[in-house]
């Protein structure tokens, strides 16, 4: 045991750019280093400006300890081999894990960015000291993490935690793969605001760009516009439904929910808890906590900074 | 370790009698002491002739080294204590594994009964050797246990598996907590029955009690009969838009499915696989089994006698 949490690095992976940062506890010591990826459509031109980077900053933290790298795909977490990456072409079956332990000579972790992101808020986040937590993030697609029995579930094929893919309605319209009712088709960020505009139009009002944005629409039914709201109220419904499915099946201590959507706040969390309360038995209400979530965009690089400190026995 | 399993006694405790049976891995050995719960209506005197049954038992079977209990309800595993327990009046709070344990001098656990239905397929039934497995029992009502990471999962109240309450619409029929679109308000025996009755009407069929219960319809089905096949098709749809939901949350090796209903077979088996492969993306059917449960009304009995084997370190 240390007295003060060690140092580690989280590497956030994502479509656009690589982000990486030393971090201690929930702290980002320092900026976060950004490498556009466009810069380097070669994998191996991306992993030597990766390994740069981290050469650089164990200069500025010679305590630096391990490596954790989130990445938007599923990953083999075992054996530390990504399977694909959305938006990063040329990194199937990629043993990222190893190319940059043996090139960094420290210990390093592959993990999905999502699961990073529920483990950041498991480990030093909204959920600390919770056993069993849901981390739902509302953004373009609607993604998750799960933490059961105090440690990332990953599932038979590393998969778990697919909460946009949960269904709300049998006869609903088609998820990404068939799957009818997938929750991601009716409270992602464009779908919230093509709903937006379709009730603004049928209260007779108009339609413009900056209006029914996710976050326009959140500042309006703040400031008490009604339509505005009630579009809040709807996804509530939505949400609140697949969550319930869920806290039904795990029942969790919390649910945790961040991504840009869950930045509307109360208009969003007041009507989703009088949803959830109202479809849970007394049981499994009366012990649940649902809980905005503590990071934004840092969520990965925290949560996968903890899990390398936590893997390498930190 | 043994050389050969040790023996230990499940108890089933249900609202009409306690089945108790002395089990060597998934043998019965003897037959099955049934108690008929309304002999004593007082938890003290059925505690009395249960632990009689016991001693009984044990003469029989001198090598006897744990009980494993299932009861119809929420319990606290930890401490054993039973909460409200379905169809049986009198027995909530009670601390019935120390109880048990106090007078027969065995290590017992405390288990529900449908974890311990879960818990028999997974270290002797259909899930044998798989280490994430969903257990759905189909009956009166829709039941459930998960085993997670090779182990059962209970959640924060040792209320998780409820299968039933998840919803495949949220605008759907209210489920028994408020919950709406909850599966077992489709597809448990009545609502089978019920579906299949309005089914034979609008096809301008007589109704009778003897052609629209699952076991007919099953019949019709397997015999060629389209509009039972239909009714099939339909609780093929429900279930495996439940299921499906399932899967992408938790990624498990397998499903087993259990029940009175499952003794559909293949009429309700194909058209489910084929709703679960067309709405589940290929990572996730690919590895994914939809297996029959080996264990009828034995499971609750076999599961605790497993469940007291692995507690007491067998």
């Amino acid at each position: 045991m240390h007295s003060t949490p060690p140092i580690s690095l989280g590497i956030d992976f994502g479509g656009t750019s690589v982000k990486i940062a030393a971090v201690r506890g929930a702290e980002l010591l320092g900026d976060i280093v950004r490498i556009p990826t466009r810069d380097y459509p070669q994998p191996d031109d991306l992993l030597g400006a990766i390994c740069d980077a981290v050469a650089r900053m164990r200069e500025q933290h010679p305590g630096l300890a391990a490596i954790g790298i989130g990445v938007p795909g599923a990953v083999d977490f075992d054996r530390g081999v990504t399977y694909n990456l959305t938006n990063v072409p040329g990194w199937s079956n990629v043993p990222l894990r190893d190319r940059i332990s043996s090139r960094t000579g420290l210990p390093t972790v592959l993990e999905n960015d999502a699961n990073c992101a529920a483990y950041a808020e498991f480990k030093c986040g909204a959920a600390r000291g919770f056993r069993n937590v849901v981390v739902v993030t509302l953004g373009t697609g609607v993604g998750g993490g799960l933490i059961l029995n105090g440690d990332l579930y990953r599932g038979s094929q590393y998969a778990a935690g697919e909460i946009g893919q949960v269904s709300v309605d049998y006869r609903g319209v088609d998820g990404p793969y068939g799957n009818f009712g997938a929750l991601e088709r009716y409270i992602g960020n464009q779908q919230i605001a093509e709903l937006g505009a379709r009730r603004l139009r049928e209260a007779g009002r108009e339609v413009a760009d900056d209006n029914c944005s996710p976050e326009s629409l959140a500042q309006a039914a703040a400031a008490g516009d009604e339509v505005a709201q009630g579009v809040w109220d709807e996804v509530a419904v939505l949400l609140g439904t697949a969550l319930t499915s869920i806290v039904y099946l795990l029942n969790p201590d919390a649910i945790v929910i961040g991504g840009g959507v869950a930045h509307a706040g109360d208009v969003l969390f007041a009507p989703l808890k009088e949803r959830m309360r109202s479809m849970l038995s007394f049981e499994f209400y009366e012990a649940l906590r649902i809980l905005p979530a503590e990071f934004g965009n840092t969520a990965g690089i925290i949560g996968g900074a903890a899990l390398a400190a936590e893997t390498a026995g930190f």
